[in-house]
This record gives C-alpha cells, structure tokens and sequence, in this order.
C-alpha cells in the first residue's frame, strides 16, 4: 500500500500484501481433520518457523512438545471430556444445546497433538523486559503458537487449539515440569471443512463486532 | 512443501511461503524510527488485519488505543523512565552497562504510539472456551498485536513493543477503564534501521537457542 522513505531490504509486493491479507482470513481454528499424517520436514519446519517468534529479551521461553504415546493421549482425551461436560453444566436452553452441537476438538481425528508449554521463568534472556510485566514471557510463547498457526496455513495444513482442558491435570498426563505453564494443546493435520467463516460464527454462535475495527483516542 | 489431499480453497504458491518465512525473519522489534507520519489509510488497514486474531469463542477482547496526546505521551515517557531505571537497579557490571546501552523505547521518534489493553471478561463470545483457563482472553488480543505486527512488516512498517511499563499507571495515565488489562504500547513507523537480527543479539545480549528448534516428545 506504501513503501517506505528508506529502502527496507525486503520488500513485500502489494500482491503479496494482499495474500498475506487472506492467508489471516484463512487462518481458522480447525476441528475437522483427516487422519493422514503430515510428511516429518513439514512439521520440522513448522517448529523452526515458530522460533521466529518475538520473545521478550530473547527468552524464547516456548516448549513444543509432540504427544505421540496413545495412554497420554487418551488421557487428555478424558481431561476435555471432563472439562467440557462441566462448562456444559453452567449452560442452559438454546445456548446449551448450541454449544452442544459445536465439536469443539478435533482431538479423535487430528493426526498430530502438540502440546505447547512456557517456561515462565527461563535463564534465557537474563530477565530483559520483563521487571514490570512478567506475562510477557507467557505472551512470548502464544506469538510463537500463533507463528506455527500462520506457517500452518500457508501450506494448506490446519490447527485447532484445545483450551477447555485443565492446565494441572495436563501437566501430570504428560510428564511435564511442573514449574512449565500449559498453553494450548494443538491439533494438527489436514482439514477436511476448510472455511473462511470462523466456525462460531457460521453456527450462529458469534459474529464479529465492526466496533472492534474502529480506533479508541486517547 | 506439500499440498492437502483435499482442495484447499486458497493456496499459497511454495514461493510466497518463502517470502511468508522472510517476513518472520523480518519481524523485529523496532526501536530507532524515522518521525515520518503514516498514511491514516494505512493505519486503519492495519488495524482491521489485527481484527482477523484469532479469539477464544469469537470474543475479540482487543482494545486499540491511539495516543496522541502530548500530555498522555509525556507521562508514559515518565512511566518507562521510571520502571527502566527500577529495571537498571537490579543489575550490576557489564550487564548493566549493556543494559543501559540498549535504546529499549523508540517513544521519542515514533510518529504513532498505540496501547493495547484486553477486555478480560468481556460480554462478546459468551465465555466459550474459556472455562479451565481464562488467559485465553488476553492471549487472543496478544495474537491480535502480532498480526497487526506483521501486517506491518509486510509493508515496510515498524513495530516496537514497549514493556518496561508500570500497568496500573499506564491505566491512569491514559484515562482506561480499570478493569481492562495494559497489555503493550506500540511505537509504530517507518524503521530507520531495519535488520534481520534482533537488536538483543547484535548487541551481544542473547542469541537464539537452538535447543528450542528440536521437538520434545511424549
């Protein structure tokens, strides 16, 4: 749309400006996967991708970490069982059976479950940036799900990201460092219903607020 | 690198995917900045991308907040100098001396400065997704900020991400509702120094581990 005063080494044409554009509509919370796996270099390429990720002081506090072993997956399995049958309980009416409806994890279907950790607390960095806001390290992490989200789909590959899950009992399901602090458990694959619609939205669920893409003054 | 078995409705050739892993190269935090404004078209566009975020059950709990204020600007300025120097205390020896040496806040040239806050408990999205771990609101506007970053990478634009601020004065200073959550203050403009490499690392603070480009498995 503008280039700059200055010659910025890379430059970005506004045709691919404009499919960047589209790859962020594209970019969807998917729960509907084929099996199929991905091929391993994809994958690999995904995490070195997310590394490009901002992180405060160059903490790169993120842990991926992929859950293969079907007796953790079963038990996460069982964790969004439970955790989804409670947030069901406070629903009631049309709301409720909506919210039934909606297949909220692609956890049965989804080739590959990743589960993505921070180290609230790393060495790496030494503490920049962090005096004032220490969720910064934490925001660190979720760019860097968001990064393998938008790599993801890029190359036609879908993500769905499991928050109805409790952060305790996933630690212990999955062996992890207790001082590590659970962010999202990622389904990852082919999608077999890709849309431009986020799914809330198409089943009536939400829509977008045109009040959100308007500036605040201060 | 591969294709889905299904049609994707969009696709992304293999050489825009390149230029895709360019643009997270590219997306630094900017702190030196030339005073050059903007186009208002171009900061509005910006603004709708960051809109495209993904957010736990639609919500969009993001809030932008253009600070124009000469007042407002001056006492976030006071806010940084503050925390920074607090920050400063702390550390002894040639850190600190290299701490000092970091320019961390390009508030004085940035031509645009944004905050953003999160609506942690908003009424939008019904409270969907959000049962077992309420973060998810404020991670959904941290997705928003890093597509707004992007989307200005993408067209020669840079973004700095200024924490070293006291929240709860921010809050105040920039008259806030003060349930919201301060989340970042960006300084948006043309960059004057653009580099591949994070200013951290060229200036010997940190370097990338590449431990965390290896999965871990379970």
């Amino acid at each position: 749309m503008t280039s700059a005063p200055d010659p910025f080494p890379v430059t970005f044409s506004a045709h691919w400006q404009e499919e960047l554009d589209q790859l962020f509509v594209w970019r969807r919370d998917v729960r509907h996967f084929h099996t199929e796996p991905l091929p391993e270099a994809v994958l690999d390429h995904l995490l070195r991708t997310a590394c490009l990720a901002p992180s405060v002081g160059l903490s790169e506090p993120w842990r991926f970490v992929r859950v293969d072993n079907p007796q953790r997956r079963a038990a996460i399995r069982q964790n969004f069982l439970h955790c989804n049958a409670r947030a069901l309980e406070g629903r009631s009416g049309e709301d409720a059976q909506r919210y039934a409806t909606l297949k909220l994890a692609g956890l049965d279907d989804a080739p590959h479950h990743i589960a993505v950790f921070c180290d609230t607390n790393p060495e790496q960095g030494r503490g920049l940036g962090r005096s004032t806001m220490p969720q910064t390290t934490t925001w660190s992490a979720v760019m860097a799900i968001h990064t393998f989200w938008l790599a993801a789909t890029a190359r036609g590959i879908g993500v769905g990201w499991v928050s109805i899950l409790d952060p305790d009992a996933a630690i212990a399901e999955l062996s992890i460092n207790p001082h590590w602090q659970f962010l999202a458990y990622l389904c990852v694959g082919y999608p077999a219903d890709p849309s431009d619609t986020p799914e809330l939205e198409r089943r009536g669920w939400e829509r977008r607020n045109p009040a959100r893409r308007r500036w605040l003054h201060r």
